[in-house]
Formats: structure tokens, sequence, C-alpha cells
């Protein structure tokens, strides 16, 4: 970006897994930065952290934290958001929320800038980053949607732990080590730090993300039908998730079936409309075993596809294998890209 | 089973992860035996493996090895399989075989004795065990089609390394300790052995299990797709799948959607079938988080359900999540299944 204009840009969570790779993308893209402040828990307050060779000194979230602020990122849980998100607001920030607080609020525009970038402008201050799950996958539909239409989702998620935050992340590694140790595995974070009941990760899979529903769904199967619906503007659009944690550290893998408007597409096509999208890598080949893994894609911002696979019942039905780094283009790549749409836009 | 009459049976392939638990799981169940023989490759042979107390040791196995022999298990991959069965066949031995040499010829049946027992009766000298992850899936299935009508399956595998066979599992638990300590993993076995290029699987997924085929599936996507079909003697099923290989030593697990023929039919119905039926044990309670894993399923010999949700758009569409231990009932148990309706049923 070659603008001259900068901002005071504030990111709330700036300890967390997403708050890290947030001050870490903002140094990669060279986001232009008058001052930036780090805000965290008071527990965090006094920490020190290093951004273009700087040591910054973070601080406690608080009201007046926001005070001359243009942009604050927020990635410190949902009821941070809810409370400090509108008194950023009130003091003219404009906000990111990369929490689940506002997604599903109207008025409030929820955004894969690859999908809806438009929507940025509606904002009235607040605007959601959705769920890591969806922003990968609404990604990768976008271009087949916009070639071919889209009549049908169902994907089946393969989720990597430090979508739960670090201390999931440092579970695995210690029931890991246990495991192999031949001791028993401690559970105490996952599947859901607040919920009831834990299971161990290590060298298990748990078909639970966040905490169930009424319905029988959990809340991140919910996040992926309803997000999707809000993010492409089809409210009509069947979709249906089953989301699993896996012991893996970085990035979603999804198997997704999409059944499409548009008859005689072949795998070709699918590939063409994919080739030429922003942000969408189609890695592909079965003849040379190419496909995305979590490790492959992992501390890169795009999103990468493969096994793409028309269904051999259902003509205008395929197969697709979408991965991509959850707390990039998941979390942190996403909130950084719609702020720098804000600037380029001028929609601050 | 309270026979008098006994067997001789031979076990083919019994230093590898499938034969061990033959040879165990034959002994859970008291299988009536005469004479137990291990046969193995000529690498093996003069091993000692203990059965009911007694050291028994491992003879190489050739055409002759089944001279007297009854029931002939074999599970020492598709060309010792394809050379030697029908040298046990010639010999007057039943051949059960869990390769998958002889699963798709016309004429050898294809068994899951909780949904096609009475295909045993149709042998001519071999009966084939199908792929592990078919296997769990329609048994699952069964109770539901017979109570509803399938119309439909669209499943996505959560797949353990023991399918690969023991190396995969010593290669997973090496690539772990590597990555904990922060070297280099080294790949050499996973995806495929015999493939040209193979990629770490610890903390990683890898969605190639066996080769691709020319239609950009891989075999054991086909092999799920022909064999439901064949031993659901449905041939106009449509079926889906897509399989993953996950860092974990035991169990597969299975996303499955599936659409039934009847309408108006809730979870409850769904639930009520699965309760009575033989092999499947439901766990499925959102309020309590109880659900089947890898870890919990792992060492037992039935089907555990869970997770089974209505499709929010599609009335006579469900979500369900298949876990069974792939050693067990994906090979052995379903082997010595075989071998005892074989022997209950006087299809000999």
């Amino acid at each position: 970006m070659s603008q001259t204009k900068t901002y005071n840009v504030a990111v709330v969570g700036a300890t967390g897994a997403v708050g890290q790779k947030m001050i870490q993308t903002l140094e990669e893209r060279n986001f232009p930065i008058n001052e930036l402040k780090l805000l965290s828990s008071s527990r965090s307050a006094g920490k020190k952290v290093v951004f273009k060779g700087e040591e910054l000194i973070l601080e406690e979230a608080k009201p007046e934290s926001f005070e001359g602020i243009d942009i604050a990122l927020f990635s410190a849980g949902g009821s941070v958001s809810k409370q400090l998100a509108p008194e950023a607001v009130k003091r003219g920030a404009v906000v990111v929320d990369n929490t689940s607080a506002y997604r599903m609020e109207d008025g409030v525009p929820l955004v894969v800038p690859e999908v809806n970038e438009a929507d940025i402008k509606e904002h009235k201050g607040i605007i959601a980053n959705p769920n890591c799950s969806t922003i990968q996958m609404v990604a990768a539909l976008q271009p087949i949607r916009e070639a071919f239409g889209l009549k049908r989702v169902i994907v089946s998620t393969y989720q990597a732990v430090s979508g739960a935050g670090t201390q999931a992340a440092d579970e695995l590694r210690q029931q890991s080590k246990e495991f192999l140790e031949g001791k028993e595995m401690k559970a105490e974070i996952l599947p859901v730090g607040s919920d009831e009941r834990h299971y161990p990760i290590a060298f298990n899979a748990l078909p639970q993300i966040d905490k169930f529903q009424d319905n029988g769904y959990t809340f991140e199967e919910m996040k992926m039908i309803n997000e999707t619906k809000k993010i492409m503007h089809e409210n009509d659009l069947p979709v249906a998730a089953t989301c699993v944690r896996l012991p893996f550290f970085t990035s979603h893998a999804e198997s997704v079936y999409i059944e499409i408007e548009k008859d005689g597409v072949e795998v070709s096509d699918i590939h063409n409309s994919l080739k030429e999208a922003p942000g969408i890598v189609l890695e592909d080949d079965p003849a040379t075993q190419t496909y995305p893994t979590p490790l492959s894609a992992a501390e890169k911002r795009d999103v990468f596809v493969g096994r793409v696979r028309k269904d051999l019942d259902q003509s205008n039905g395929f197969h697709l294998w979408i991965v991509s780094d959850n707390l990039l283009k998941g979390a942190a790549w996403n909130s950084v890209q719609i702020a720098e749409r804000l600037v380029a836009n001028d929609w601050l």
C-alpha cells in the first residue's frame, strides 16, 4: 500500500493466538500505521511485544484506551467485544471484530473481502470478521458461485486446535508427550474450556467445536450455516455442517460437497474458475499426488483448494478439499484485509 | 458358541496389524478351533505367538500349508491372496479374505453379517471381507435403511494410520516425537508406501488413502462407493466418499450425510432404529457431551453412532458420526464374525 495517510490502530487481545498474528500481519503488510496501541487484559498488561523492531508495552484495555484510535482490531473474546467495541465506536474508531459477538446482528457487515467487500461501506462503526472455518469455505466457493451458481453446500471440517486458543495448542502438545511416554492424558481444555466434560485431543478426534445448541448442532456448525448465508446474501441457500476438532496445531481443512446451478460443468471448469480467483491457490493434481494439507498451508495467507472431483451420481455435484491457516485467512489476515479495504476505499 | 464340532483354522498374515487382531479375536470369541495354523512370509516364519496360553510357531505360507484346513483367514496383502487363496480353496478350505483382491469379483460374496449374512451361503470357496471404512458405515446405515429406506449417502472419513499397517503406525509415533523435539519429520510410508511422494502424517491430515484412480478419486474412495452398493445389493444407490488419513492410531470416524425414502422421520426415530440394531451402540446425547471418538471406540467390536441430526433444509436428510475400531469391526472381527456365521449356519 502506497498511501501517505496513516492511522492510529489498536489491537485488543494482543497476547492471544489471533492477536499475535494480527500484529505480525500488520507488519508484513506494511499497514499504514501512525501509532499502534496493543491492548490486553490487566493480567497481560506491562508485557512487551516487538513491532517493526520497536518494543511496545501492552496496556490494559479500557474505554479510554480508544481515544484517538482510528481502527481497532478486536480478538479478545465475545464478552470483551460486547463491553468495549461500543466504547471504541463512541470515541470514533471503526472496529473490526473477530469474535462472534456481533456477527449475526442486523446492520453489522460480516465480511470476507473476496466475497462481499462492498458490505464494508454499510458499517455503523463495527464490521464483523466471520468464523475461521466459514471464511475459507466462502472464499473458495465464491468464484465457483460467480461462474456456475451455487445450490447447496454440505461440509465436514477437520479443524486445528489453535482455533480454540493457545491453551488448547499447549494441551495438544502436553497430551501428545504424555501419550508417547505411556502416561495418562490430562484433558482440561478441549473440546470447550467452559463446558462440563473434557476429552483428550491427542491421537483422537472430537466431533464437538463450541457448545451444543438446542437443535443438536454445535455453535460452530450453526456459525458455518448462518454466516455463510449472511456473507453470500443468500438466506435460502441450503448449508449443512459437521465440525470436528483434530490433533494438529494450525490450518483447518474441509471436505465440501456442493451442487451448482449450471449443467454440463466439468472439473476443468471448476479449476479454471479457481485459478483466476483472488486469494485462492489451486493445488490439485492426482498424477503427482498434489493437494493441500494443514502443514503445507500453515503460515500462508491464501486459501488452498485440491481434490476437486465431479460427483459420480449427481452431474451438478462436486467435491472439494479446502485448506487454509485458521489464524491467518481464518482470523488475523481477514481482519487486517478488511482494515486495508476500509482504508483503500476511504470507508472509515 | 457351544458347538461340539471343531475346525482347523489358518491365519495368513499372522504378524500384521490385522492378523494379530484376528488371533486375539478367535481367542476372545472362543471360536471352535481344533488346530490353529499361523502362516506368514518366510521372513517372519519361526516367530512365536501365544494363543490360549500355548506357544504357536509361525510357518511360511505355501500351497501345501492348507492341507486339512477348514477355514483360512487371509490378511497378508492382495498379492498373497491372489496367489494362495485359490490353493487353499483347492484343498477344501473356505477362505475369508480381508484384502481387496476378490471383493468386486462376481460370485464372491462381500459380507458384513449385520447387512447381508445370507450372501455367505452363495460362496464358492472365497468370501470377501469389505474395506474397513465401508464395513462400519454399512453396519450403521443398515437399520436405518430397513426402517426408512436409503436414497443417498455422502461420507467424509477420518481414518486411523493403523489401516495402513504397523509401519504406518510406527511412522506416526516416530514423526510425533520428531515434531515435539523440533526436528524435521521423516516421511517414508504414508500416504501410500508404494506411491511416489510421502508426506508427514503427524500433526497433519492427508486427503489421500490408497492410490489415485483415473477418475481422480482414490482407490479407498472407490472401495467405499462400489463395496457399499455390492453389500447392500443396490447398484443404483448414490454413494460419494472423500477419504482422509489422520494422526491417530486406531478407529476410523465418519461424517455421514444420508437422505432416506420415508417422510416425517425425526432424530428420535433414527435413534430407535439404531438402539435395537445388532452390533451398533448409540452414544448420542448433546446435553451430556456424549458422542463416540476414535479413542473411546478403540479395542471394542461394536460400531458407535452419535451426533445424529436432521438436516436443517432437507426434511429427509440426516447427519451421523460413525466410529469403530478399524482393526476389529473393520477387519479382524468382521472376518471372524463371517467365520462364525459360516459355522453356525453350516455353510462351509
